[in-house]
């Protein structure tokens, strides 16, 4: 007995549910769990089942594969630990949240490494018997110092995604292309408000009665991703920008967490610089 | 080109989706929207499809008859407003947040007419043109009582539901058999936190940091019946139980009329003292 | 016996709670409630207190007067109903919950006319015996529309507020001077996201899992001024635009709804395009 | 230079207010932050004043001693880190949550030891350099059991808080005599809902729309202690109680943490089974 994810978008036409859930029949499988969404207005199917049963990986593929449009994408995959590498800098909060979850075996992944530009994290890191990877920005232009991280990821097959836990760096588009797809970020504000830099300063200048954080896939618009996960919390005048981003941590924090549990549990269809979540 | 519904309860087995997804094939029906789930425990699934062509209604029922269990039950409806009757005590937030959604066309429901135990909200009723019907209480015993309401409702066939906008009375079992799986009513606390009389007095001598309102069915045991909805709202010390019941009202008012929606486009089903709503 | 709200904001400077609380202790005032607030950053304090006793009012505001840098503002109210006037457009649920809660008594206001550019909630309005008043803008520029606007408030003498409940259009300077610091306004995203026009469209095309509302003071900077009220509620990728503008209002008329209350209580200071309230 | 926290709460009579910011001023301290509130019904005053200045502690305590009536109590507390010590069980996510929040040099506090009736947590703490301390309670009775933490704890002098990050044991009067309003509990429900064993199974047979979780003050009735902070979150009929469960972990750790601050910043008070929070 196998259990498999089963995830698959196409364009909508007549016919998509029938046709797979007539492969899961005749095969005899067990839906343990079935999501479907049709965005009319894209015209897009998105369906995740779990399934279980005695099949092969590889024939379940190709029967759906044979009487689904060649447009369709299909993934069947076998849960199993993902491969993570988690990027951040000094701050603590949500590297730790990640750490302990994966110390209580929350999480489905393996961490490969963590890797910084300062050393502040390092005692906390090698706590867990993580590796630690510091790579310094400084003397570097952004070029240079991206390449140093790439060559230490480099001794990383299999890199199922990568963690940006407060990364308060710029990620080049070059880098960005290497990971396509495959880099969550937190962002410390309720996207679209308060891209850049600062947000708790920008959103105190504002005079906002809400702040938030947003996880979102990483592509070459700052701040501009796929959004995975938004969470906020009230706040008011006594809140100067140090409380809001004192506050901000715990939302951060369960939002990035959030995040990554969807990724990992393959729960997450990009398209249109939007995400379906099932 | 009809639209339908379809509402499917039955035993789990395998094929469910299979059959159901193959009668809509063959009798060449757009799947609009889709939604499946399996309570594993209980073993029981749950499918609600709305699905568009170009058949009657009772040739898919019996398409879907044939095709299923006998033991599932089966549901197929065409959307049209449903009948509704509201009663109510003096309050006037509820009930208001409902006419107001009703006159802005926002409801699947006509309002057949409001029931009281007073006559105070008779003012506002009859500016929306709906009957008001006034039924005291008053020396008359709950039976007595009950009966004079169960006689003015008497003459309106086809009650679909029958909404508590804030009715302060107790329903004896022999009206909630009238009117079984049909009786929606909102309670002023976050179930089952403080039922039966004045809900926030009893949170405020418990000195607690949330408070909230539930919808849901009635049935014979004091407000323990399924519960639809729920939502809750952070109070702190300088609340007195009078400043919870004010700030209370926001959210009843909403939680009821999320609950009546939910009820008016067919979306929850009942079992085992529980919904499942999609 | 008179009860008095006393609001002060000043320079923060030491003794401004001594010689406020020496004047209520002197005079034999109760109080019944008191905030204080101190921003350090822009040097400000803020105190608003609910007393009651035997003086006059005058006499109260001149003490105060006496002890006080003659930089701070000082307000003694006499708590009263407020007069407002409400501009609305074509949607009714913002109107409505206003219209709602001053039928129940909730409001300390008289609403003394709706004030809409299309007729379409004459009849709502009309029902509660408030004056309606269609002013189109058709084949009328701007400026020429809010004369005719002004003209129509120019009989009511003491407005406290102008409630923009969903109000279609943009203010002009002109317009915003004369009610400056009074227009109320309500804006459907969670400013700063959003700005403009259709937020809803915005925040689809945006691909957010959170949508807001904010209630502001309005100055004449589109969208941009201090911020009151802001809630928001969770969406996923099943909502459509139109979904999110559906499940947006109740979230506007109840942001909208507690700002104006707050209004209504003097519990708003603005400064620095901000709001402390208490 | 030092800074003071001033807590005060007292039977409510005119001049409260003017008698301590009498002495503030009179001694030319600076007052940093303000916080007072009247309980009515209970004709209760509350006040929490930061101030810095040029004073000796004693010195103020005993100036306020002298212009305060007699039955008030009073406390002047320089801030500096308090002594907790934990207590738990197996579970790794409320732990943990502290641990990393103390790393980061979040917490106002000292960790003396972990306590726990198991010994599944030695790695997590000890990786910290925090003492653990396995205390089973095979094979020995309540009291028994009871006596051997007791004797454990009785190595530390100065304990100011005891904090249950999910010690899943019910502790004896006489435990709790000893830490009288030093223990602090976190239970996984929003109480006074499903007090006492398996919350989440009693959630989830009950099909409520919400779970969450209730930090609290220990006395001795279970689950009954004075409430200082809930939080919620909402879950729908595709969450089986086990999802509840880690769902509810979660909110578990942020109510918990956030309980276990405002007690390190001598935010609380606690009357009448219930706390006012500045």
């Amino acid at each position: 007995m196998s259990k498999y994810r089963v995830l698959i978008d196409a364009y909508d036409e007549k016919g998509l549910v029938h046709k797979v859930s007539t492969v899961f029949y005749n095969n005899d499988l067990n839906i343990l769990s079935n999501n479907e969404f049709v965005d009319k207005e894209n015209n897009k199917f998105f369906m995740r089942s779990v399934v279980d049963g005695d099949i092969d990986l590889d024939i379940l593929y190709d029967l759906l594969k044979k009487v689904l449009p060649s447009s369709a994408n299909i993934k069947v995959i076998a849960p199993k630990k993902k491969n993570i590498v988690i990027m951040a800098t000094k701050e603590m909060h949500a590297l730790g949240d990640i750490l302990i979850r994966h110390e209580a075996g929350e999480l489905e992944a393996n961490i490969l490494a963590v890797v910084s530009n300062y050393s502040d994290l390092e005692s906390l890191v090698t706590k867990f018997g993580i590796p630690f990877m510091a790579v310094s920005h400084v003397d570097l232009d952004r070029a240079e110092h991206e390449n140093k991280i790439l060559e230490c990821l480099a001794e990383f097959k299999d890199i199922d995604y990568i963690v940006l836990a407060k990364y308060m760096r710029i990620l080049t588009p070059r880098f960005v292309e290497v990971y396509a797809d495959r880099i969550i970020n937190i962002h410390h504000s309720f996207l679209p408000a308060f891209i850049g830099a600062n947000p708790y300063k920008q959103a105190y200048d504002r005079g906002v009665k809400i702040i938030g954080a947003t996880s979102h896939f990483v592509n070459n618009n700052l701040d501009e991703g796929p959004i995975i996960a938004q969470e906020v919390i009230h706040v008011d005048h006594a809140y100067g920008w140090r409380d809001m981003q004192r506050s901000g941590k715990d939302v951060e924090k369960v939002v990035l967490s959030r995040a990554l549990k969807l990724a990992l549990e393959d729960r997450i269809f990009v398209y249109a610089n939007r995400t379906v979540i099932f």
